[in-house]
């Protein structure tokens, strides 16, 4: 039978993911800096080789008669093939040249960038990021040609958006950021003024020991759920979550003289690493049993980290184990923590944003990248740009600032253009899904203070986890919260956390 | 050209086998428990897609061709043609269903194997092992039929030797067994009546840290050659050596009241490790550019292990870094170590004997494999003949004690059935190569009298390591040493060293 020829299929592209995820798990956190080379062409060979499997010509015929006969398929298989036809096309639309050259010369600018970025030399680096954003819209032109019909693009970008967060568009962004741009600026004035008549935070007075971060971390992952039977937190210089469902792999950075910050990215982290344990296991290594794009996930990391790790009956319940794993130092003290966990204040850096300015950051970036993939701006304008973005957001200065300005990120070296609308959706549909939350689990609040958070993820298991990718983003969201995604919900979090 | 397909295939199943390497270091040495079915599905997958890669039709057309213009191919393109055909006939050999057969069998009996052998429990397990040994002799017969010409196999079992040691067949081991059968219970005898007239060997007084002993075992690995910047140390139940030729990973086992037999671990693997490492670079992923069989793997092991690493000069060359790490119990005197390093006494087990005494552990094995393969003994008869044998060459009885005798080692459970010849070969191996280095650097031993080991590793690197596998195993021991593997070397380093 024709599903089960593409069933299986996928079923070997899931084992080489998970080689794939291992392997870059290692890369990142184990493996010796000689070896760099080599797991680089075993990388790429994996990847080829996943190619060629969902580019193999017995597909084309699998797919037409598993679409012939879906009469035979229950109704998760359907979504299933929803999903593997949309995979496989994709695979099918970039010309295999076109993939190649985009391998070489994003490689090439993401390693030029971690010197130059350094060196604060956006001149060398112009034209390298000039070649990445070329091939780009050679793809994005390419998946649009493709696609266009069947996913509705209305433009070349939408089919970069569409990578990373299947489902959405421009015209799903384009109102929701416009609101965002309309209230944030107002609402950070009153938040600024709100926080400046307020006595000075106490900042951390002693260095706390790794051992003894890595201590508290792994308490609070227990606490939010993290089974290391099933599981490993270790050590990197950029926090992220990897692995695979049955395996999660949380890294976290220590600092020694400022613990707080690391804490968080940990909690979000776990985040990400429990929805992809959470994942149904009945549809596993198929496409349906697989997590939803970018915004959805990163909408669990941001429902740990902003809904529940910054709410303030969740500090003041992890505050005696705070001061029980580093000592009491004044600056542990609950009501000190949630100041210092809710301290908005403009600044340069994406990745250091607070919850309220951290939507501007991304809108700068989505209007540029957006408008360079239209050809409405060029590589060239991006520093102009990007300075005057700043200024009228958030009121800072870039001017020749490019290690903290346009070159802050890697994700435009490493061709990921389409990518950073997805960290503020996510942030919208977290508070979205804590709104929902509590109108179904009315309890939640006194859970939490009582760090009974089984109910919490029971229902975040149910209404997000465990629908792997059966749904549009749009049902799921509907389903698990009655509306689709839609700004209220995060600005009235915004105004009732910090107003 | 078909050479180029041929080379482009075994480059890709190099990839695959990368991945293989590092997914079973992760596997051994930082994976979850909970992870383990996962894994065993992603590795099973990644074997099932190397065995589909050499048994492709296409590979057909292009042995033949690339055969019939060998005029086309350099010196080591000739040997890599013919390291790619035999691995590809061997693939060919056996049935798929025979290969899944085979994997089922030795799953269930390995994964039986680990809690039958606490229980001493020889009479369930006996079935499954009967399985396994039926079906390895059914592989055998299969791969001589195909092979036998060309291999010039005499039995079944010069099939199975061929695929651990290539180019090992009984008619080379018989000979070589015969003479240490002959010699060793004797000179055993001798040396125990030598040994006992010493004074008593002072053992470890104080436990030492873990940590102290990670100092010292990177120090000596760094004597060593051991690259860190392309390689690992880590910490398993059981040592080994794994990875890739570009990625050294190394593990050990850290016992705080015996630090000296841990160390000498260390050392065989970290020679393991360099063979890898050291394999030439022009060939890499290519078969002609792999290790030799494990013969020859166990020789640099043993070479690092027993040549250097228990000789005098190198134990009076270390013991002062020794106590600078682990303090200065009289245990790690010089003098005691060298004896502690070279105590010769019977015992149960394989793993734990002497380099006198290890060569009786294993001709007792290959006996037993031996006939079970040739029909001449049942795995009912296993027990029996092995309390026979342990009597007859150790003078130690094991009867009802399975545990420590015929269940102790993995080796039969895991279906590496053929594979024990190799460990008494590459001992004899190790000592051929030590005296043939004694004559081309005869200041060997004031060298490493400095822990100056560059000119050693520099004479094996040229002789074996950086020779891959483009020589027979013949043709490699002539050109290094002047003649065949033969025991004559072996004996005499006994003598000289224990006598």
């Amino acid at each position: 039978m024709s599903y089960e020829l593409l069933s299986k299929t996928f079923y070997r592209l899931a084992q080489l993911g998970h080689a794939n995820a291992l392997l870059g798990w290692d890369q990142q956190v184990m493996m010796p800096p000689k070896a760099n080379q080599a797991r680089g062409l075993a990388l790429a060979e994996l990847s080829v080789m996943s190619a060629e499997i969902l580019q193999a010509p017995a597909l084309v015929e699998a797919f037409a008669a598993a679409n012939d006969r879906q009469d035979l398929l229950a109704d998760w298989q359907h979504a299933n093939l929803r999903e593997m036809r949309l995979d496989w096309q994709r695979a099918c639309a970039i010309p295999k040249d076109l993939v190649a050259a985009e391998a070489m010369a994003t490689n090439e600018c993401e390693h030029a960038w971690r010197q130059m970025r350094r060196d604060n030399n956006w001149r060398d680096f112009e034209p390298l990021l000039q070649t990445v954003f070329d091939l780009a819209k050679e793809k994005a032109q390419a998946l649009r040609a493709a696609l266009q019909d069947e996913r509705g693009y209305q433009s070349d970008y939408d089919a970069l958006l569409d990578i990373f967060d299947p489902g959405t568009r421009m015209k799903r962004i384009d109102p929701l950021f416009a609101q965002l741009k309309t209230e944030l600026p107002s609402l950070l004035e009153q938040i600024r003024a709100r926080q400046s008549s307020q006595p000075p935070l106490i900042r951390q007075s002693q260095p706390v020991a790794k051992a003894k971060q890595i201590e508290l971390a792994r308490e609070l992952m227990r606490v939010l759920g993290f089974d290391f039977d099933a599981g490993r937190l270790d050590e990197t210089g950029h926090p992220f979550s990897g692995g695979v469902s049955e395996d999660s792999r949380v890294t976290a950075r220590y600092d020694e003289d400022n613990v707080i910050e690391g804490l968080m990215a940990i909690i979000h982290e776990t985040g990400h690493a429990r929805y992809e344990a959470g994942l149904p296991e009945a549809w596993r290594h198929q496409p349906v049993g697989g997590s939803m794009g970018m915004g959805v996930h990163e909408s669990q990391s941001l429902f740990f980290e902003m809904q529940l790790g910054r709410s303030q009956v969740f500090i003041d319940a992890i505050a005696p184990r705070v001061r029980q794993y580093l000592g009491a130092d004044p600056a542990f003290a609950a009501d000190n923590m949630r100041r210092l966990y809710t301290h908005v204040e403009p600044g340069l850096i994406r990745v250091n944003a607070d919850e309220v300015t951290y939507p501007l950051h991304v809108i700068l970036r989505y209007e540029l990248e957006r408008d360079l993939i239209a050809g409405t701006a060029q590589v060239k304008d991006i520093p102009g740009r990007w300075d005057e973005a700043m200024h009228r957001y958030l009121g800072l200065n870039t001017e020749g600032n490019y290690r903290d300005g346009p070159m802050q990120d890697i994700h435009w070296p490493a061709g990921a253009i389409g990518y950073f609308p997805s960290y503020t959706l996510g942030a919208m549909n977290a508070a979205q899904l804590h709104a929902a939350l509590l109108k179904a689990v009315p309890k939640a609040p006194e859970l939490i203070a009582e760090l009974n958070l089984e109910p919490v993820f029971s229902w975040l298991s149910d209404n997000i986890w465990h629908q792997g990718r059966s749904l549009s983003y749009d049902d799921l969201m509907v389903q698990a919260t009655g509306e689709t995604l839609n700004s209220a919900h995060f600005l009235a979090h915004i105004r009732s956390r910090y107003l």
